[in-house]
């Protein structure tokens, strides 16, 4: 049975509308949107807050959530993304399936929070402390299909192929024994969680080859030849040009730069999505953008890091896609994302308003609020490979509803209202959320509040943080 | 009457201490802090969650709170400082003094539930639209008195003398005529506002040259004298360097960059505080550090208006001080503004942990939250010219406690609680804030919750955005 919102006003793939009335399907996605209506008719359910589309989060390692800061504090030798690292892998040695679904769980409340409606989840840990794999080998990546299933957030499964400690095939160190697999294996995980998504219209698989260190050209052939067989457009993930190191070595293991090489050897399309293509040419970046691929951009986890700004100017300019993840969950919120990531460019570039206007298929708008929103919550939908990203007849019906009644909204319009939700700073304005047709945040409430489900995210700090 | 708080871990000028029993006497003093005591005693108020010492923000137009976010739209012509400039303008032709009352109060209730105690009002809009006189000059500065009051935050009122529209001494232009004074009127503004606070401990009155394309050297040589012969430690602030382009015009003007003029022409010593010191020279930079004034840092709206980044390892190499400010207020949280801060840094330098230890005249601390936030509270002290920002006997009780229940300080002690406050990225860990003594937020609810002061704000949204 199709049922009815009815938006007082509304973000749609034109720009702002008014009186928008949206019917949703009994399946859960958007049968109609319909812009200046007359009115909500008896029955429908008015939202009198700004409705906006739901935002995919392209990329997560939700185990990180609990470390989020635990590495600020100087070390001795350098302070960077390397040994940043060395402190992931200490965390990882202790995370236990219980532990991974519990931090999972919180993870993605807290996002629905904040309007995300669905996450890439590139999952990397896959065996037991000691390198065996689990009874069931996709043990830890169904705990988050799990999790991912009781929070109420979409997810596209990503089970990440890591075979080898650097370029040149150089085996696993023993830190990262949990993380090794061959294709075979990752493609037997695919089909492990195709079956228990069992057909879910809120679920997808895809793969990830880790990164070119982690990958040997064949293994990636393998990995997705394999994919395609079984699904000919499942999204193919991976870490590409994060850090000027990784480009050097590249370049001197191959001949050439990370992302050169991939568009090169690869069929890089729309179905991929090269996350951390913050270093790139020129040349690199026209040809990324042209490629029809996802540019993966985490800015705040970038900026922890201290990876370096992505040329989002240049790439938009030459037609490229893009969207925001999480990453290491140092934010859990995108209008901070999108904050961080324009700001980002100004500090770079000294100039402001940077990502506006002539969005690739739109009219764009001049308020950078708007089109980051809108640009980022349709790349995240190609992403994950899920019909998401825009209140559209014919895709999922995820959306997020503005608290009507917030100081910062007030005396707002359109344009102004995005303007206010990613730049004047206030946290806590999304009031009501939607996952394909079921309401997963009521009155900033979610399910999970009144049953427990931060006992047992404290149960693996404690035993994570001790 | 001396009572006393006690908790149970705090944040004291030598670290992160267990156990601190801290006397606060009649007048809102720290009478005494004492660590690593046996315990609380019979009519001791218990703290249970970490305490820190309160935030100042060392800058803050009030006025331009209403408009955070307004500015995020793509305009004709170059996107820049300068036309952010232009639309603050037509929003100031607005203001009326209600207004600006509401908006500050607002503002400052909302510093507060950050953690801020005490404010800097760099206060330049003086006069009415038509640029006459109010009947008491000194009516806007005023009201900002009145607001802070009402908010129960600390205030440093430093009003702004704006003589010229640009260097050379050009004359003002049509819609500067709000802002334009004599040092003569200033300072009868400064006798006024200090007969208003009528020795109010948590009351200080400076002086702020706006920056030298505004005001002449003759002209702060007069103002800089005068204020002197009424209080001689009384705090001066000064723009110094936010944009090349007023560095490019300094140059021309005098053949001097705008801190290298300041060092060579003024007294500048620990009274002083530059703010957005952002574009120095290596010579600059230590030079500034030498001086012993406060470098202003301001980075949310440094990021917004696209500024550029201030070198802050090696002005923190050299010994220099610094603080920060909300400035633009598109943000009103100090973990927020000294996240941006280090992510900045590490941005532009591609390393981590950069604001870490070797504070000057403290042991220092390896955690960057910590650091931070000593820095940070020590140096907005030191510029707003009043006894506060550590934990010690003898400043102001101001004292900020976070929500001991907060899963994101779980499981965390010491140093990993201050990087879980400025690193994890969660909103709304700020429980209770104490202010001279007085509770001011308790339990995240300020007095003014229940007593309409948000219509007031709304209202004059809806003046001035219509």
């Amino acid at each position: 049975m199709t049922r009815h919102c009815f938006a007082a006003r509304a973000l749609l793939p034109a720009g702002w509308a008014r009186n928008v009335r949206i019917a949703i399907d009994a399946a859960g996605g958007f049968a109609d949107v319909a812009a200046d209506t007359a009115g909500p008719r008896p029955g429908d359910e008015v939202l009198p807050g700004p409705v906006l589309p739901g935002m995919a989060s392209l990329h997560s390692h939700a185990f990180q959530r609990a470390m989020a800061g635990m590495a600020e504090t100087r070390g001795p030798g350098s302070d960077d993304f390397w040994s940043w690292r060395e402190l992931m892998y200490r965390f990882v040695a202790r995370l236990t399936p219980e532990a991974a679904f519990a931090i999972a769980r919180h993870l993605y409340v807290e996002m629905l929070r904040n309007g995300y409606t669905a996450v890439a989840e590139f999952h990397y840990v896959h065996r037991r402390p000691d390198g065996t794999a689990y009874a069931a080998p996709a043990e830890l990546l169904l705990r988050h299909l799990a999790a991912a299933r009781e929070a109420g957030i979409a997810i596209t499964l990503l089970p990440v192929l890591y075979r080898w400690s650097d370029f040149g095939a150089r085996p696993l160190q023993p830190r990262q024994a949990r993380f090794g697999n061959d294709p075979a294996a990752i493609l037997a995980m695919v089909e492990a969680a195709r079956r228990a998504a069992a057909g879910d219209a809120d679920v997808r698989v895809g793969v990830a080859p880790h990164s070119l260190r982690a990958v040997d050209a064949a293994s990636l052939r393998e990995l997705v030849a394999g994919l395609e067989a079984i699904d000919a457009s499942a999204p193919i993930h991976i870490h590409v040009a994060e850090q000027t190191k990784e480009v050097d070595d590249s370049v001197a293991a191959s001949g050439s730069r990370p992302v050169e090489w991939l568009l090169s050897n690869q069929p890089v399309d729309r179905r991929w999505c090269l996350v951390h293509a913050t270093h790139m040419t020129a040349d690199e970046t026209a040809a990324l953008a042209r490629s029809g691929a996802v540019a993966g951009l985490c800015p705040s986890t970038e900026a922890n890091l201290g990876d370096g700004i992505f040329p989002l100017p240049d790439y938009r300019a030459a037609g490229g896609r893009w969207g925001i993840g999480g990453d290491s969950h140092v934010s859990r919120d995108p209008a901070e994302e999108l904050r961080l990531l324009e700001y980002g460019q100004r500090l770079a570039l000294r100039r402001r308003n940077l990502v506006a206007g002539g969005a690739v298929g739109s009219p764009g708008s001049d308020a950078v609020g708007t089109t980051l929103w809108t640009e980022a919550a349709a790349g995240g939908a190609q992403a994950l490979g899920r019909p998401m990203g825009a209140l559209a007849a014919g895709l999922r019906a995820d959306l997020v509803e503005l608290d009507p009644g917030a100081a910062d909204l007030h005396a707002r319009e359109d344009d102004a209202l995005a303007n206010a939700l990613v730049f004047s700073g206030t946290p806590g304005l999304v009031r009501n959320v939607m996952v394909g047709g079921r309401w997963v945040v009521r009155e900033r409430r979610h399910r999970l509040d009144d049953e427990g489900g931060e006992d047992a995210y404290r149960q693996a700090l404690r035993m994570l943080l001790a």
